[in-house]
């Protein structure tokens, strides 16, 4: 199951029937692998829109006349249509109804490049009627001499979508297809010429290319323009001013009001966090790949597990951040100008591409799950999930807000948090299947708990990393206090702003919390003060920010003023006077 | 101070200075209001970027020769130099510095449009040297013959921004513009040719404009938009199936997944609770209006702090309601076929313009504050926040998860925690003024929590308010019963969310925690069986939709087809083939 969720998002399985010998209609290829169903998608690695998909029994591609009658529009989707029949209320009371119809729902979203010679298809491998699970396949869609689609194959562009203008996705559809036997990427598996299937290692490595991918966009597409926005939006709160703190003083700087730091001081400690745990994630990448050249498989599912929470737990939260740096640079936040509003629309995409956040962390916490059994029945488990089978009621042991610095005190404070959850929605799910509720069932009522707690984890394994990282840099004392305090806000932070799980089991008392919030809220006057000079330390070139806001001189006003001049809209007069308010006003003038 | 924030947010206040009779200069007209420093800001109502609000001391036009000098852009703004000097730990290891330098800081950011003949300023009123606060006046800015602009005035547009290229946002300076007396807005505060200043009523009187733009604002930029982006998804949702819940089994519609119904539901029910309060709000309104036109302006001050807070709230919540709505979408609902993109790109900007968020939260926290000081001083307030004085210990008396579906045991779970929020943020701030800490400065201090404690009285008056309608709805018993199952989800939702809240002092306990989470869960179940009528009630055209995804009879994929077919990438062969493909694919065949 964890696999199939994986690749649902990715890209859409077809049925792909191995033949074995050449066959007369395609004399070129010596071995084939024949689409026999028209194929509804298959996704790049950089698209930000994943394809639908579809089960065989929706494939079928519908008779071409079907897309030319005016009718089809006119009928209502079958599910839509019984979703306003079963309805327990009456609805005719709220709304007009159309009459209900059938037609079949044709899945057509598909992703595929305009420029594109060839494309990856992922789809199921079917020999003799057996079928081998996922495995990606090189198809050429385009003639190399001409460019025109080859036989068989309709493509096309999906239109506009947010922000992703220059990206080139688009439509697949296959029918009846023919693919060279070498054309299946066999790295771990391969098709014999006589039909054999070869594999080497686990299955789950067919999806080592989607690990890879998600641990790759990690520091490119969301730690980096994460970075970006945190250096815009600090940048900008120095320069301007806005309204008198004391009075009778010059306005205040932005940034010295406790409101604006607690906006985008958190969000800088997450650039940091970020960061180091995309050191962390690289190093296990690096590790388990080591072990799969070596033909050793085991460490892949932890791999797996994590490059998938994380992944969630990253892209999200630093989506988050950019939306809130964005907001917090007021009404300049969304010029164009700021730089912010395409680096927003760009990071929220990452939170559905290569991996529907939801479901990667569901696929974690199934892995946590049972780790967590496995872990209490005694059975060895990663290092990194030690910890699930070590969860006691207990109370921290902090007696004052000095003491919430420490990060023994709030690195186990996360620990014994996420360790709750995942036990405790481990034990809903056993007591669900035992009141007889059956597995699949009980596992979806347990869902929405199962994504928090893999979230907790991650989020555990984030503060851990940052606090041993800081321990690190004791040779460099200057950059060790103020990663520290860097440390405790990204910690403390995560305790005020979820304040819940920690309270639940009486863990942290409220008596605590207030301590937690009082230092934490003394943490942002801490930074504060080196703010600048720490996104200034993320060394980004005026260039590369491309903001009027962010620049390194803080020479805001001037750019906005100078920027906007460029505006085509300033070099010109409004078109609409001539046509519209120039009749208008003196049509006025004339009556008066 | 709160009237001050309030201006400076909407508009720049300039010094305008009365000079009584009509000078020789502009013979025309009889009185004049002397503009006597460039203005840096005015902005229309409908604008998403609020302008720059600048001291006086701040306003002083450069020479123009600053503008043309390369050198300007060399120096470093000294807010920044003096930010990267003063940094408590040594940066030069982190980072590159530029040398600083000293500049003028320009403040040239502002807002007027670019066919607008005239417009409002906002500006501070001096009369004979004292002065009488901000006030609007209507200044001509481009002729009516010619639409040039006239003497004194320089504008333009301010460029790109994030959605609303269709909005005539504009730069404003003005230099020694002089304005009819005539030209002040003057219902209630009037300049009279002697100079005389007269006033009806109350000074706050002149942010009522504001107030009524506060609240006009969320029927149609927020709340319609927010149920657009619910009937988008949720109709979406029955239609897009996936992976199968049960084995052996057709695949799912998504809707039928735990965390989808967690994503969607809360929305949907807070788009009904958003409609409700809405209604609220708006007769609060006219009972306040009612009462100034009788020159009663006692209720002013409730009507500011409301509409500033539930302004925040709604566009807050509904803002972050869309993007989960576009999310829960997966990859189609970045394509702007889905129609989702633009109504998030839009509504993301109410929650700067007319009102920056956090610092309406900060009105409304002052005026809670002050009535709960009032209220515990037994002097009479607003009854809707009486409860403010009666916060005392205590535990909810829900016994199991049935009982959490009584709006009683809720809403009196929101009303404990809210006044909780305003009493302890209220004797924290006067703890640090009696320990000595500046009046000023402990406001600072407190805002995190004021701003959390205002939030939690709209929270409470929402739930309230929702559930006060249900009780109304009696003679519709079929409609009553499904709005009773919404805002049970909105109630419990928001104490799920926000658990930390209700937890802290107790009176919560962790086992009501879990059966409060159990009969949330149990409630998306329910309500997931009439989402489509639901949404359906809101009875878009599919033309104001404007949606693939969304349209009545849920033809999702045909319509994505056919919109993407016309795209104009459809209808043309890609540019980039004949210049940098062809040359590339047939130099490469013939290496071959």
């Amino acid at each position: 199951m964890r696999t199939r969720q994986c690749l649902n998002i990715h890209a859409t399985p077809v049925q792909v029937q191995y033949l074995g010998q050449p066959t007369e209609t395609s004399p070129l290829c010596t071995q084939h692998l024949h689409i026999n169903h028209p194929l509804k998608g298959c996704q790049s690695p950089t698209s930000p829109i994943p394809s639908q998909r579809s089960s065989a029994s929706r494939m079928a591609l519908p008779e071409p006349s079907k897309y030319s009658q005016g009718s089809v529009l006119g009928s209502v989707n079958p599910d839509l249509a019984s979703e306003r029949q079963t309805a327990s209320f009456s609805v005719e009371k709220l709304t007009v109804w159309l009459d209900g119809g059938e037609e079949h729902t044709q899945r057509r979203r598909a992703v595929v490049g305009r420029s594109a010679t060839h494309t990856v298809v992922f789809a199921q491998l079917y020999i003799n009627g057996k079928c081998y699970g996922v495995h990606p396949f090189i198809v050429q869609i385009r003639s190399l001499r001409d460019h025109s689609l080859c036989p068989g194959i309709t493509a096309g562009d999906i239109g506009p979508k947010m922000n992703f203008e220059n990206v080139d996705n688009g439509y697949l559809m296959l029918q009846n297809v023919r693919v060279p036997r070498e054309n299946m990427l066999n790295k771990f598996c391969e098709v014999q010429p006589d039909g054999t299937y070869v594999r080497q290692g686990s299955q789950k490595i067919n999806y080592f290319t989607m690990t890879t991918v998600r641990i790759s966009l990690i520091s490119d597409e969301v730690i980096i323009p994460l970075m970006k926005a945190c250096t815009i939006a600090i940048r900008y709160s120095v320069v301007r001013r806005q309204s008198k703190l004391k009075p009778g003083e010059q306005e205040a700087k932005i940034l010295d009001y406790q409101t604006q730091q607690e906006k985008l001081l958190p969000q800088l400690a997450t650039a940091y966090a970020f960061h180091f745990i995309n050191d962390y994630l690289q190093e296990l990448f690096n590790r388990v790949y080591g072990e799969i050249r070596k033909k050793n498989f085991n460490t892949l599912p932890e791999l797996h597990a994590f490059s998938s929470g994380f992944k969630a737990m990253v892209t999200q939260y630093s989506t988050s951040a950019v939306q809130i740096c964005l907001q917090a640079c007021g009404g300049h936040g969304y010029s164009s100008l700021s730089g912010l509003p395409s680096l927003y629309t760009r990071i929220i995409a990452s939170c559905i591409y290569e991996g529907e956040n939801t479901i990667l962390l569901l696929q974690t916490a199934r892995f946590l799950i049972k780790c967590f059994r496995a872990a209490s029945a005694g059975q060895t488990v990663p290092p990194s999930v030690t910890y699930l089978a070590a969860v006691k009621p207990g109370k921290c042991p902090a007696k004052n807000k000095l003491e919430f610095l420490s990060p023994d005190i709030y690195t186990e404070a996360y620990q014994h948090m996420a360790a709750r959850l995942v036990s405790s929605t481990a034990a809903k799910l056993q007591d669900l299947i035992q009141s007889g509720v059956k597995k699949h069932d009980a596992w979806n009522q347990c869902t929405v708990q199962l994504a928090q707690a893999a979230k907790a984890h991650c989020h555990y394994i984030t503060v851990k990393n940052f606090a041993e990282t800081v321990e690190k840099l004791k040779t460099e004392a200057g950059i060790q206090k103020i990663m520290k305090h860097l440390c405790d806000l990204f910690a403390l932070h995560g305790i005020f702003s979820n304040a819940g799980v920690f309270l639940h089991d009486g863990y942290v008392s409220g008596a605590q919390m207030d301590m937690i919030t009082a230092s934490y809220l003394d943490l942002l006057a801490v930074i504060r003060k080196d703010a600048v000079p720490l996104v200034d330390a993320f060394d980004f070139t005026d260039k590369s920010l491309n903001s009027a806001l962010g620049s390194y001189d803080g020479q805001v006003y001037q750019r906005l003023y100078e920027w906007a001049q460029k505006s085509p809209t300033n070099k010109q007069m409004s078109p609409a006077y001539e046509r519209y308010l120039k009749p208008l006003l003196h049509n006025t003038q004339s009556k008066l």
